[in-house]
């Protein structure tokens, strides 16, 4: 389905959910669409927990909060409203799911849905965007990019990802300074595992930290590679004997020859368990076993993304534009679109926000480009230099308190009486 | 020995040498150092890799380094000389070493040396500052405070401590973020474990992030206390039905009632090994196999230590003043002293640095005040807000540069012409 223009519904309220794992600006984009929507006079619940909340019919008020509340979102992390893991089934698997969405939507007059998420979300968006004709139910769905995996389609890149691409980055140089200072006795081997399960998007940002072969990160893991471990050692063991020390970043998503996870491959936790969530670990204890160096490794895991205190201030304010433009586009009688970035120049780098077709978005996944890795796979090149640096330029530090932490905002979320039965899903 | 005046030696060069474990504001108190001496005509060299430097002679002449470049040294990260982790044997059982100092410091006209670092530097500092009367060479030594461990007697607080408090609650804070928003559908329990082997300094800091039993951190691990399995499950349990999720924070120094480290009490690497740096996972996996709960842990590591970008400005402004101090000290003919920061109000804060004594610095640890943890061993009491707070006030962002990354320094660190055959050490 293409971008499909109706008339605008003269009233109603507006519905904006967030959904799947949140990032450090994913309430810049809830900050977005609730000042547009506020400036056109339009109410905005907001879903509590994402899609649960619709079809819970627990909705909240976002007209009792105030504008100082929501201009604090901007730089906020984490999800305001609530976020979950949770996918709609097709129409045709579970009409009833479908049939209770209509009948919050209908009982509380909402005339547009906003959906904060990535290609799941994108995918429910769509299945929404069709209520409309399927049902007999005058809906328009509109889905809003956000993920720290920068998988979605169609958009140059996704909210979220610049800022934990600016945190891998900083990190890897910072870990660096440490290790390089330490090497004559200490550490010698250090390694940065970094989300990324199936693209390498966020290793490759560790690039950014430094540029040449003697500086870090000397090794990136990506999930796009089959660990070869032969070839790895040996670059860890040419690296340290040439600058003295090593810095490694491997995404979580790196498997062996057999398809296996690394993190799943060996180690074995207290319960004899496979440990989830450890590639670093393992690398850590083979290079142990095989060079002897002494290592230290970190696994910042959730910290890299809600790290809003040092976000990419590119990546703030496009979480802003893509909320803004959402609201437009469904105060303008779009539907089952999405706004995306589309890059117009690398350097200076500009940017603009246009419609998309949901259907080319919904489940699909944007990978890496080949020629972003280098030959040896254990780098990046000038090419995703030249797509990568703009994401992480700028800062948007948060307002500090005098007690020298961020002044993050904290929403009253008052729910909006219900009024039809509970719901079993 | 007390301070112990003489008077100024007349000309001469200054020896600064970093040691043990680095900080984000280790260079803060390097750069201290050289615009003091610099202000008062004296040339500072930089031992290479802390007092292995000195003992192989490889000096650095921080004269070569631009106004600016040691300017930058107070928003680096690392170390900028190198540090070591290297202790000196007493005088009687390598006197050696000892001899080969006075050499290397009488080949270079060293007569004042200042060692930046923690109680082992404060150690070697004092073993040194009694050369001059047991070798006959005139050297006046000063310790300067170094560590993120906060465990030096005397001083009131420890330069690096601040920064790395300031990024535990921080990092607490906005993780808390992401896992309430989450918890509905995903992450219940979420651990992270911080550095403090011996002392729960840092792990103490993490309280700041919340007031109230609702506010995380819900749950803090000290090295203070045996871990106490069934107190620690009912209270993830307890936090979990109250608040929807449990945000713990644990020192990798807790220890089980038989006296063991629970990192190396359960986890096994890849190749049978006891798994180190690691009680998250441990914990992680009993709250799995307990309460069935999911969970997401985290290990910073070196990003603590080295996250210069999210520094509090009070740990910046006193590890700078440490360093101008000790000059003063030294250019004045005092020895075997410390400059310690002395608190004289808590709100507002107040602190002034005065000379300690360093044999009562020397080989002592200070603990955490038993009244800073309360009665249940899970959190922080108000006596240890008013010590901690202040610690962590005010920010003290690094410049950035157009490329979205901190502007580093880097000196050149050109080596002093050795004059002395090598030495055996």
């Amino acid at each position: 389905m293409s971008p499909n223009r109706r008339p605008p519904a003269p009233t109603g309220n507006l519905l904006y959910a967030q959904s799947g794992g949140v990032t450090a600006v994913i309430n810049a984009t809830a900050a977005g669409v609730i000042e547009a929507a506020r400036g056109q006079g339009v109410k905005v619940y907001a879903a509590r927990n994402g899609i649960l909340g619709a079809l819970r019919e627990e909705l909240i008020d976002t007209s009792k909060e105030s504008a100082a509340a929501i201009s604090a979102l901007r730089h906020t992390p984490g999800g305001a409203f609530g976020s979950c893991r949770y996918k709609l089934k097709s129409l045709e698997d579970n009409r009833a799911e479908y049939a209770r969405l209509i009948d919050v939507f209908s009982a509380h007059d909402i005339r547009w849905f906003l959906y904060n998420g990535g290609n799941d979300s994108a995918d429910t968006a769509l299945k929404i965007s069709q209520l409309g004709e399927a049902m007999g139910y005058d809906i328009r769905c509109i889905g809003v990019p956000k993920t720290v995996d920068n998988d979605l389609a169609v958009t140059d890149c996704c909210p979220g990802f610049g800022s934990v691409a600016k945190y891998t980055a900083i990190s890897t140089l910072e870990a660096s300074l440490d290790v390089a200072s330490m090497a004559e006795t200490s550490t010698k081997v250090f390694i940065l595992e970094v989300m990324g399960r199936h693209a390498g998007w966020i290793a490759a940002a560790a690039g950014l930290a430094g540029e040449g072969e003697d500086e870090p990160p000397h090794i990136i893991l990506f999930p796009e590679n089959t660990f070869d471990e032969a070839a790895f050692l040996a670059k860890v063991k040419a690296t340290v004997e040439r600058v003295g020390w090593c810095t490694v970043v491997a995404s979580e998503g790196v498997r062996n020859a057999a398809g296996q996870f690394l993190a799943e491959a060996g180690t074995r936790d207290a319960f004899g368990h496979a440990q989830l969530g450890g590639v670093a670990p393992v690398l850590a204890a083979l290079v142990k076993e095989k060079l002897g160096y002494k290592y230290h490794w970190a696994l910042p895991d959730y910290l890299q993304r809600s790290a809003r205190n040092m976000a990419s201030k590119t990546d703030a304010n496009q979480a802003y534009a893509v909320g803004k433009a959402a609201v437009e586009y469904a105060l303008a009688g779009m539907n089952a679109v999405m706004p995306v970035i589309t890059r117009t120049s690398d350097a200076p780098y500009r940017w603009k926000i246009e419609p998309a077709a949901l259907d080319q978005i919904a489940n699909r996944e944007k990978k890496m480009p080949a020629d972003f890795l280098t030959l040896d796979g254990f780098g990046i090149t000038a090419a995703a230099r030249r797509y990568l640096a703009p994401l992480i330029q700028g800062e948007a530090h948060p307002p500090h308190g005098r007690n020298g932490l961020p002044k993050y905002g904290r929403l009253k979320n008052t729910a909006v009486a219900k009024k039809l039965p509970a719901f079993k899903h």
